[in-house]
């Protein structure tokens, strides 16, 4: 592979000219000319580890998610991959599985200048995140008044699919959700939605359990039976899609038929891939417009520019087959 | 941040030794002990830039998808990533959108050294891949003899989907699919399931396209309402679950129900996420097996061991709603 010695040699310019030229400086037109014909004739590339050397920036940027093997998280970083491409920067994808230790790998990776910044989405407690000097972002979790906060507008949306599920008809609502205790955009959603209860002068049941998935899904099926099926509950908001699932296939189990006998809209409304739309009502985060907001936030961090230290996105209703309209 | 001079500095040894230390030469036992103290004490981590323009290795892998927002690409590359810890090594994502210019500049930043080699899946001919010296692994496409493959094997599933839909009941089968040229692991499927069809001495109709999804996609309501509804077809394998989809839709424009009156297996089996399982019947591709194999294939490449050219590996039957059993 040709060097920056042979694109010297050949436009016959000493090496800091060429040097200069790579770096976006200033240089007199015939120069420029010379070094470009240069470069074109030995099809002379970067290489990346001198420039990153130099100027300290890889353009790469890491996101970190729980899985990607989940559809808002693959259309997530979807669309952040294709707004980097604005800033020529790459994305390297960790997979946090929920694991600590894989999380303070990837800030340790960080750290060693492997990245230019990150955009995380973590549900654990990463004191690591906020007391390095990196350049980070936060999708969906506030961390503190250190880091810009990208977010939907959980408290209206909790709000909204109590509104749209009295709309279609529903006389009894009953919230379901589970979060972790630093997960703060599932409580307010489950605030929204007692909120327009109260104005409205509605009693709703609810179901809601601090702690892991796992668990919560262990105690579910009684809590359904229970709360659900046994009180005339005709209405129910679950906190996201994902539990929505877990809540139909309960529903089905006890014979309810949907949305015939109870209505169901999940939150995050997102759909498996371009081309299969979901049958589930849902309040539709703006994935779109969050990666942008990400991307763009992170980029201002870099360039030291100021940038909004918490964005709030507003959400729409999506509606699926789960709901009577 | 501490750099390798103060890391000499503090263990009184010289930065070359401290050098070689870092990158696993021998040292005496008192110099390496000196050298560990003095790194623990300075907190010092590697600067990745300096390794990288020594060793020629930067630890990352590229990912080229045509787009992570799908649930069998979003499943892949989460176990490529998994897998690649293993090797201490990281994923850049690459989404393609099916743009030609968008995979050229992927494989451009990876000869700028930006990556220590590319796990590929595409459906453009890509020659570029060939003729670069880059170490590349290909899944689900078979670009030349030079480019070790990972497949699933598409013949005997197109062979398992004829025979559990005949198990099932089915007496009349139908193919659909479309594919692009370059795209031989459709074809397989196609030529597995005609074989089937053809041992057992059953007539099946088909509808196969060569050319752009959405163009298939126009055409085929039409295609259905003729050759699958007015000819008394009872069981359809559909060459991708995405597809499978669209179908299962269309069916249900003509009010047909399935799995009653027609019965549905797609191609894939991949899921939205761990918890939400597919209610498609498929034929089930070894995800994880794949993953695992491009990765060790590549490694060996990196590392100029051996590796086999082409790694076929088994599919499942996965039963869900679409089909009697």
């Amino acid at each position: 592979m040709a060097s920056i010695k042979d694109v010297a040699k050949l436009a016959d310019v000493s090496v800091g000219s060429v040097s200069k030229y790579l770096n976006g400086g200033k240089l007199k037109a015939k120069t420029t000319l010379a070094i470009e014909q240069a470069i074109q004739a030995l099809n002379y590339e970067k290489n990346e580890y001198a420039t990153g050397l130099r100027t300290n920036r890889t353009h790469t940027i890491a996101l970190i998610v729980p899985t990607i093997w989940h559809p808002f998280f693959s259309e997530l970083a979807f669309h952040i991959e294709t707004e980097l491409r604005h800033y020529q920067s790459k994305l390297i994808l960790c997979n946090t599985q929920n694991n600590y230790e894989n999380e303070i790998a990837y800030i340790s990776m960080a750290r060693q200048n492997k990245v230019d910044g990150l955009i995380a989405l973590t549900y654990s407690n990463v004191d690591e995140y906020i007391s390095s000097e990196l350049p980070i972002v936060s999708i969906d979790r506030y961390f503190s008044e250190k880091i810009p906060t990208i977010m939907s507008d959980n408290f209206a949306g909790g709000g909204l699919a109590a509104e749209k599920l009295i709309q279609a008809g529903a006389t009894k609502l009953a919230f379901i959700g589970y979060g972790s205790i630093y997960d703060n955009s599932t409580r307010d959603r489950y605030r929204g939605f007692q909120a327009y209860c109260q104005t409205h002068g509605l009693e709703a049941e609810v179901i809601y359990y601090e702690g892991h998935h796992h668990e919560f899904n262990e105690k579910l099926p009684e809590l359904v039976q229970e709360t659900i099926v046994s009180k005339g509950v005709d209405g129910i908001f679950v906190v996201n899609d994902e539990q929505a699932y877990e809540v139909l296939n309960l529903l089905q189990q006890n014979n309810v038929r949907v949305p015939e006998e109870i209505q169901v809209i999940g939150f995050d409304g997102s759909q498996q891939s371009t081309n299969i739309p979901s049958t589930l009502s849902s309040i539709r985060q703006p994935i779109p417009a969050m990666a942008a907001a990400a991307v763009k936030s992170l980029m201002n961090i870099i360039e030291k520019k100021e940038t909004p230290l918490e964005t709030i996105l507003p959400v729409t209703y999506q509606a699926g087959m789960t709901t009577k309209q």
